[in-house]
């Protein structure tokens, strides 16, 4: 069998089978975006999160700052999702020898100010030679208070599903850079291309949430919602309802959605990358909890849908009521 | 200018340089193997390093499970040479679609095994697809008590080269999976492969020279002896003098250099992958520290040189007396 076949998801089930039980150091291990290990005061935080040429990205649609700021912004926002913070980054870089000296100094330019934006040093890494194109690996290591770690595993029966900012800018963005026919206005394209190339981690609306006490789930929108709400209702044992009218989706990815027959709320279920923050929170605090996110940090906060039992499974509840099963359908790196 | 014009090191150094000043937290920052944070009441060691099919291995040449084995002993060994231990293991893995799965099935067999052997845990990691070869990235973290920590900055002049086991040995491995003139009787072939393939880091090795209190500085041979002894002479500002004839050459390097007509003394100057220790001790004490080490290890420990003012630079100093400038000439791995 190959690993296109098995595909990501089971073939890491299948590795984190095989493990021995995780020590009394490690509070959350394989199967997560971070592991989660028990320090002395704070827990430490540690994740990767790697670019490939030719998959995650292509050279010639951004600029090695764009790629420097992006591989540092998308492993800041997997630990924003834990409520904590970035403290120390290792680059580990891949490159071939004829690499332009001009592209690394991109890239550190535009790692050096992601860092800086979010508190975090590049402390180390390594460089080898590619037989093939450019691979950026970003090792970060954050840290979080015990008492507000978030994990993809408390949603409760009952509890509302909220999220940040709006979805599919990201698809939206990747669209008008590999789709020659799709248009838009210049702030529309500015808006999403910005999205796509150089997202902005949730850093304090994932603080402001763990300070809360109130959310009960969290992960990062990076697969897109259908495949990351999965990953929090397989975790917590439970299903969910997504309300397709609340799902927030910008005016830019509607117009370009529009510009090219494209459903924007595809985008926002299956495009990935946005970076959002996807969380749940009791029903009668849900509110509270969106009002107090947006008033601490600026980013707007909907309320999109609604925790059920498992055996409900995942549905999608659109404006006339009509139900819709919920294919996880995220992004698979070996399928797709 | 091309990165391969710069070569690795300079290219290191160049993003050095670009880097803000380190933080308080930073005890060794980028430049070293591995960075090293301040904690509570151990220091955090954090440190990387990739495999990539084509460079670092080639597919035909070593299974799944000794390319895992490998893959973690040689981060395990970066840790060794600071005096610390290894805990918490991310992978980083990218796979082309076609991959059998029983090759991710034996990679973490080996992975699993090393780990287990040095209490290290697997916690994490990744999984991307590749448009080339089999990329094995590991993120090792460990800790360290912060007076046991060895660098590899306090060599001072007068001190004693010290080095454990045997070099050369993976360069002869190497021979004698790249050419097919290379023999050998089959106790040589099994040793210097076994050397090759999975090496074993020199944890207990480390600890040792840590706990003793004696180490001035210390660092593993990955890139062959010569580089890595010049790794220390620049960060403690110093020269040295390597005895040519001390250098501790196996009875097996020597008979398949013999074979293929090649100079076991270079392979263990540039042939780097021995993974043994190199490190420095006080004159006086650097006999009672070899007979300590290998007392407590039952691992071999030479006195192979001694470190002389840095305008003396780094010699080779033959058994006739006569002296060769040593070139640094280890793997970079942009030039080779």
């Amino acid at each position: 069998m190959k690993v296109r076949d098995l595909g990501e998801f089971r073939l890491i089930d299948r590795i984190a089978r095989s493990l021995p039980p995780p020590g009394e150091g490690v509070i959350v291990g394989i199967g997560d975006d971070v592991a989660v290990l028990r320090g002395s005061d704070r827990h430490v935080l540690a994740t990767c999160d790697i670019q490939v040429e030719g998959v995650h990205f292509l050279r010639e649609k951004i600029t090695p700052y764009q790629l420097g700021r992006k591989a540092v912004a998308i492993n800041v926002s997997d630990i924003a999702a834990m409520g904590g913070v970035p403290r120390y980054l290792l680059v580990s870089l891949v490159l071939p020898k004829e690499t332009e000296v001009e592209f690394v100094d991109g890239l550190y330019e535009g790692m050096r100010e992601e860092c800086s934006r979010w508190g975090a040093e590049i402390v180390g890494g390594n460089m080898a030679h590619s037989p093939g194109g450019v691979i950026v690996d970003l090792f970060l290591l954050g840290e979080v208070e015990p008492d507000r770690l978030l994990r993809r595993s408390g949603a409760r029966v009952g509890d509302r599903v909220l999220v940040t900012g709006t979805l599919g800018d990201s698809a939206a963005g990747l669209t008008l850079l590999l789709r020659s026919e799709a248009t838009g206005s210049d702030v529309h394209r500015a808006f999403v291309l910005r999205r796509h190339l150089t997202p902005t981690p949730r850093l304090w609306e994932g603080r402001a949430i763990s300070r809360s006490g109130l959310g009960t789930a969290a992960i990062d929108v990076s697969d897109g919602l259908a495949s990351d709400i999965g990953h929090i209702c397989e975790t917590s044992g439970v299903g969910v309802h997504l309300w397709a009218d609340a799902i927030p989706v910008s005016d830019a990815a509607r117009a370009i959605a529009a510009a090219v027959g494209a459903d924007p709320l595809e985008w926002a279920l299956f495009g990935g990358e946005d970076y959002e923050l996807l969380f749940t929170a009791p029903a009668d605090r849900a509110e509270d909890l969106a009002h107090w996110v947006q008033e601490e940090t600026g980013t707007p906060v909907s309320i999109i849908g609604e925790v059920v039992p498992a055996d409900q499974g995942m549905t999608l509840i659109r404006a006339d009521g009509s139900a819709l099963p919920l294919q996880k359908g995220g992004w698979d790196h070996f399928r797709k």
